[in-house]
């Protein structure tokens, strides 16, 4: 196989990756150990490298290197080598063209304004949410709505400027498709609230050494390689990938909430256990697309299969009882955790919401952002339309801002258009959960005998391995046989809800 | 002023700065929070910034900013503008020039070699310091000695090898001084040791948890300001600067020391007090030669005066006791901890050595580079000679290369020259602490009174805030009105000794 061309545009790959690493570094380090006064210095680094990364992928010499290697490939073609390998080589290809096209049409100059907009959102967010006051994030807040905005004019794809922006987490994604998605969930789950209503939350908590232990221990449950995967704290869970053998997880307490920090452990180790098993040879490495995953709702699929149908199930609370006993948690017996754990009671805060009511969370989320990008309402609202939205969908209302519109860091770095992918994820965990139970038996059954590794083996193959070789609708598709419907989340909440009750 | 050249060269050095500090910022995680299995990846990173650090420190661009720059302030000269700032100006290109020089004369391809080599020469040290094998770090090891020489050999200036290689961390520096200075120690030194080898030490140790909560309260008592400053754990103590308003610390916990991470810590905190002090504005800032240390023995003298003037005087002990003893403690007054905590015996180890036998640790090291780089004593024989020397001048044998030339992490990164830095740390700090005596008063007073802020306001006034505008020669005899000599340090020396039998 002639690969003069594709070894070139692979180096020159490998150099754009090694520095998107190194801003996946620089924001590790943001989030887990800068000193506040270092927030000013570190938003110039980001939008240094931001800079140079929007130059290599928007170049003349990148586009030829596309090019050369296109021309080669279709060279290889005619000659019959491995078709198999010819078609994933022509599928990086053009995920390559679609990307470079997009950062083409971008203005260098909002591409470093935007670095600048993000890293001085996040910061004055980080003060805003401190002290609850919006009016400190606004004029951040809206001067990131104003680049995004140009940004997606820019672009001008054939998709609405939300859309546009949505893209690169779900690609594909169109605002009817979405509406098809969300609108049985928006008619079902506020009818099923009415059933959970009655019950009241048993306030408890756990030390934060106790919570800490617990997460190391479930980290180790699952098979953690502290070689490969480090843990740490943070205002913000997440989990981030600073190199092809190089994971992150973070996690935080919150006071009142013993299964925050749990909880968010699972989810993230979901994330980083699907990047774990990308696919890491030759045209499918690490820095080709190929090697990447292949969208934010799988993603979450992956982070909320772990935190959902694993953690909260009753054989992994009849399993992790005695640890947290052990721990100092005080109830009686596993049921006793297992209900605790599944508690349904709307609240304020999607991080820690339940998965009834989670999808409401996004469901105003998703529409806020449409509004606001494609709409009329305007930032300097969000606060009150927020709590309306609220008070609508949940029946309850912020107090503040904290514990309002201002509790997710994602709009604070102007990422419109990821909120959706939460609830794809919760679709597409529960559509593959029912497969994965068809080909390896009931997931109860196998966390009961801590066959974890089995679990992680059938995911690894249907989901992860595959990378961005297709895209999220069509991996559902070859894996379940069906199109993604909510149908399937949906029968998981009544059944949940049933069993709750 | 007319600053139209010297700011676009401005500008230039502060994305170069920007680069800098990324490098810093890997280093940092590499050596804090990295799992193990990131190296290899890291290691292309650090390789990268490498890379483009030179480019950018030896390109035709830069040559032609600093050229304009200098004509423009030429000018200004004659228009008779300020004549210090001419001056100071004046020495930023002169340093600028120095460097551009340096850099210009090597070979990018050994730049990039190096940069590997120091990634590759880390990793493998630390696997063999783990595994107590020098024969993992041989090869590496031997590479690293190849490449160095090849560099000094490339900047070919006025000095040898190893003079060479030891510019940038004192600059000026030469053989035969250095001599002058080491020679009354080495002649002194190993006769002063049989006054204190009666000394049995008292063998007991403080939890890692007791060590943490005081190395905190000692960052506390001396001003530390948690926004700027941040504290982490790593294998070997260091403090490094990531911005501006961004300082960090690192210190470790050594089983059966119970005073190690509480010295380290007051070390590390010497170092980055100095940072914090140096001149921040104008053509004094962050990214230019004058915004930064002068040496590397000044800075040295700057962590070992806090750890020796400060943590080992009497009065601290005095100050600290009650604190040791609610972390857990069991000595008997504050007089035992004196004695504990200046414990004078010859050891295996240069980080836990105390004040008299350190300068033996450092004469060892230095005369092995030496012999290394310029005389013909082979990589592999590191060991025996180590082993040798360290049976002739401290009396002691270690019993493997883990406690014996596998201790210190510098060589493993190709850092030669740099030892010497320590024991001139020492000279300096003696004959400035002596003259900051006669300025304000008794250090033992001060501390007694908890005047640290004094303390700090006489370093940044005297030493701090002059960055790089004089050289560590020229700056001991402005503050001290002699020449550096080892003379105050004997004299320390053989008080403390008095003191302590």
């Amino acid at each position: 196989l002639a690969e003069i061309e594709w070894n070139k545009l692979g180096a020159y790959l490998k150099e754009t990756q090694i520095l998107g690493s190194i801003q996946n570094t620089l924001y590790w380090d943001q989030n887990t150990g800068m000193p506040k006064k270092g927030a000013s210095w570190r938003s110039e680094q980001l939008t240094y490298i931001a800079k140079i990364l929007h130059q290599r992928n928007s170049s003349e010499e990148f586009a030829n290197f596309i090019k050369s290697a296109s021309i080669e490939l279709l060279d290889s073609e005619r000659h019959s080598e491995n078709p198999q390998i010819i078609q994933e080589k022509k599928r990086n290809i053009e995920l390559l063209e679609k990307e470079f096209n997009r950062q083409r049409n971008l203005d260098p100059k909002l591409v470093e304004s935007l670095a600048k907009a993000k890293s001085k959102g996040y910061e004055s967010w980080q003060e805003a949410k401190t002290k609850s006051d919006f009016a400190i994030f606004l004029p951040f807040f809206e001067e990131l709505i104003k680049l995004r905005i140009e940004e997606a004019k820019q672009i001008s794809e054939i998709y609405s400027p939300w859309e546009t922006l949505a893209q690169p987490f779900e690609p594909d994604l169109t605002l009817k498709w979405l509406n098809n998605m969300f609108q049985p969930l928006r008619e079902t789950i506020p009818s099923l609230l009415s059933a959970i209503n009655k019950f009241k939350k048993n306030s408890w908590d756990l030390s934060p050494e106790s919570q800490q232990n617990l997460c190391s221990k479930l980290l180790d449950e699952f098979g953690r390689n502290k070689d490969l995967v480090v843990v740490a704290k943070s205002p913000h869970p997440f989990s981030i990938t600073l190199g092809p053998n190089d994971y992150r997880i973070t996690t935080r307490i919150v006071e009142g909430e013993p299964f925050s920090s749990f909880l968010a452990t699972a989810h993230e180790w979901g994330h980083s256990i699907y990047e774990q098993g990308l696919p890491s040879q030759s045209h499918q490495w690490f820095a080709w697309p190929l090697g990447q995953a292949t969208s934010m709702g799988v993603h979450e699929s992956q982070s909320l299969f772990w935190e959902n149908r694993i953690v909260k199930s009753k054989s992994f609370s009849k399993r992790f009882f005695k640890k947290f006993v052990s721990e100092g948690c005080a109830l009686n017996n596993y049921l006793e955790l297992w209900k605790s754990i599944n508690h349904l009671q709307a609240g304020l805060n999607r991080v820690e919401a339940d998965e009834l009511t989670y999808g409401l969370h996004i469901l105003i989320r998703t529409e806020l952002e449409i509004d606001l990008i494609e709409g009329d309402l305007e930032a300097k609202d969000i606060p009150y339309e927020w709590n309306k939205r609220y008070e609508e969908l949940l029946g309850i209302r912020p107090s503040n801002d904290s514990e309002g519109c201002l509790q997710d860091v994602h709009w604070s770095e102007g990422a419109f258009g990821y909120f959706p992918s939460y609830l794809l994820g919760h679709l597409i965990s529960a559509q593959i959960s029912s497969q994965m139970e068809r080909d390896i038996g009931l997931i109860d059954n196998l966390i009961e005998n801590g066959e974890y590794e089995k679990i992680i083996f059938w995911l690894k193959n249907n989901i992860h391995k595959h990378g961005r070789s297709v895209n999220s609708m069509a991996l559902v598709r070859n894996i379940t046989g069906e199109e993604l419907s909510s149908e399937y989340f949906i029968n998981h909440l009544k059944t949940k809800i049933n069993d709750f009750c």
